[in-house]
């Protein structure tokens, strides 16, 4: 084990108690953030957010860089977490892109400071912007492989299409999650899902 | 007209020699803002970089975040005409998109800093930001109803289309465009572009 490894491993929280102080300093970084950005954010604006000591915030993070690094870890996770969750209930693999994108949309509804955190992670944390989006491509790239092995989708999936389809997802998340949220999430994905069966070229 | 338009209009070079300079100038900031970021970056490292004097740029630009704003419009505009001269050559509406996600790879291949900075105006001019997204996809939903009414395309063509391939094109060029050009935009072009005519579900 490094060094840093094993001074990182130190902030592991040990308990339930510290698991919960972690979590609420992690909350009240996306707000803090979200609202202010990450230069004019501040550890003490965490703290206070969160209601405890900043002893209580060195526990658990080495600085500002180390909380928003986790911050983008978190966030990713919770965006893998919230779409596989609902994955059970698909049909297929087309279907299963169509829920992928609605709760996808569901959740930029109710965590609109995703976007600035994430998209702000390309200047303050290049590597984990990158891996952001490169683990999420990935995971789609695998569960587009394996619906093409069931027969439901053609057998020539690409990871070109892991990256089309989280692209639209971004895309649509930001116009009809964060920007405006007037259009039915439903509608939105069953649109976007039957560009992604069927195409939009006019059919014979 | 008022008084910070009339204010602006006074910067609008008179002459060739003027626009030469303005461009030149323009050039410098995407180097100087495409390598240190916004924040990072200076006047003084634009005019170092443009080989001009710090009385040019105050000739043509009122402050650093007025040539910031016109350089997110210039990037903004540089990719549609370049995408607009290729277009002619389209044999329909699916061409067409296959022609502009091809013609945006090469621009990104060429152009790397232009993610960085229309990325950064999320943060530091968010009005820049959120017009170049929606101007871009109002004149891609646009080409895509024209190409519904040639009857190319299925008639329910929307909104959400427009943004969904934006979407694509926009991560496709971060991947494939960017990060890694080892893979022929061509080919990367011909399967996104067989996605959006005819979907990726197995056909019976």
């Amino acid at each position: 084990m490094t060094e840093s490894a094993s001074a990182r491993d130190d902030k592991t929280p040990r308990t339930a108690r510290g698991e919960r102080t972690r979590r609420a300093l992690l909350r009240a970084a996306a707000d803090e953030f979200g609202e202010k950005g990450f230069h004019e954010g501040s550890i003490s604006g965490i703290t206070r957010r969160a209601g405890c000591a900043l002893g209580s915030f060195y526990t658990y993070f080495a600085s500002k860089d180390d909380i928003f690094r986790a911050l983008v870890a978190d966030m990713s996770g919770q965006v893998r977490d919230h779409v596989a969750l609902r994955l059970p209930d698909a049909r297929d693999g087309i279907d299963a892109e169509r829920i992928g994108l609605l709760s996808f949309l569901e959740f930029a509804r109710e965590h609109k400071e995703i976007y600035r955190i994430i998209d702000e992670a390309e200047f303050v944390d290049h590597a984990a912007y990158r891996a952001h989006y490169e683990t999420t491509a990935s995971r789609m790239a695998a569960r587009l492989r394996k619906a093409a092995e069931r027969g439901e989708l053609s057998d020539d999936v690409d990871e070109v299409h892991a990256w089309a389809i989280m692209g639209m997802n971004v895309f649509l998340g930001l116009r009809y999650g964060v920007w405006d949220d007037s259009r039915d999430p439903q509608e939105v994905a069953a649109i976007a899902n039957a560009l992604v069966a069927n195409g939009i070229a006019r059919k014979a």
